[in-house]
């Protein structure tokens, strides 16, 4: 499997549909990063352009990964290890273009269904086509347009018993990586 | 169906194993309760002996209900409904015994696989039989193991694609919520 996720700071929507750069919060910090560790996900792209919020990510990977966290905490330390600061989308594609030889597929994720979108049962053929993928999920009030119409797929979105569709990025990260690639138990 | 979820804030262990009671997050208030309206889950019990603690909750859903985050976000208002505070699990039972007519069946779940536990099918096939289900999530490093001994069951874990079993509370409950009662899309 060659997965590579994406959490997109910029450019994503804020509540009044403005184009906005979110700030990069310790928890997506550590829960994509045990998520992406648990579904064997290679690189968790944090992507943000603002160099302020790279170095703060960056004080705090190196806090879990060499500081005090590390001897605190091994688990934490070897989930994020799989982090890496880049500040656009294009950057986190040219990374995985010169690891893999080949620029990914990308397939990026929103809350409500519009225009063209892939089912999961095709993003998982995808994923195990052995071609590399990047998944991205969006901050704030979801994946800006220009995000959406530069990516190669819309994954359909995760639906639950009713309309209400208002779930955060942590926990529809985690849904829709096992729906993906975990395995059912 | 009649689908209810705890969140254990004690006894749980810390990371030496100890008994210890948890601090309530604001974070898994609204990751959890959002998770909860998007699966039809009945009511979202905040299980902590502490009155502080229980003080601070109510706090927090008295902001997102009838203060400013109300008229700010409604869909967080929406959401943050389905939480109540409750000292125990016995008073989470006893509180749907006397909306539901019956007890209900408690399911645990737990990251490590000790012990006899259910199949994610088996419990599917107890949420669909009309029987009210307590489902059981642990914070800091899980649920203690007198509340696994009172529990009708224990889930298997969530696995991903390796040994790593180190989800936050609010990932694991995506995951299993979906499993359990998601629509597959």
């Amino acid at each position: 499997m060659r997965l590579y996720i994406g959490l997109v700071h910029y450019p994503v929507y804020n509540k009044n549909r403005e184009k906005i750069a979110s700030a990069v919060t310790n928890l997506d910090l550590h829960d994509l990063s045990r998520l992406s560790r648990t579904f064997g996900v290679n690189r968790y792209f944090v992507i943000t352009p603002l160099t302020d919020q790279q170095r703060l990510t960056e004080s705090l990977i190196e806090h879990w990964k060499t500081g005090f966290g590390a001897s605190y905490n091994i688990d934490r330390k070897e989930a994020i290890e799989v982090i890496k600061i880049t500040s656009s989308l294009d950057s986190a594609i040219e990374e995985i273009k010169e690891t893999e030889g080949t620029e990914p597929v990308v397939i990026a994720t929103c809350a409500s269904k519009s225009g063209t979108v892939i089912s999961f049962t095709r993003a998982k053929d995808l994923i195990n086509s052995n071609m590399p993928v990047l998944l991205l999920f969006g901050t704030a009030w979801g994946l800006h347009r220009e995000i959406l119409g530069a990516a190669d797929h819309v994954l359909t979105p995760v639906e639950g018993s009713n309309d209400y569709n208002h779930l955060s990025v942590r926990t529809a990260a985690a849904i829709i990586l096992d729906r993906l690639v975990g395995r059912n138990n």
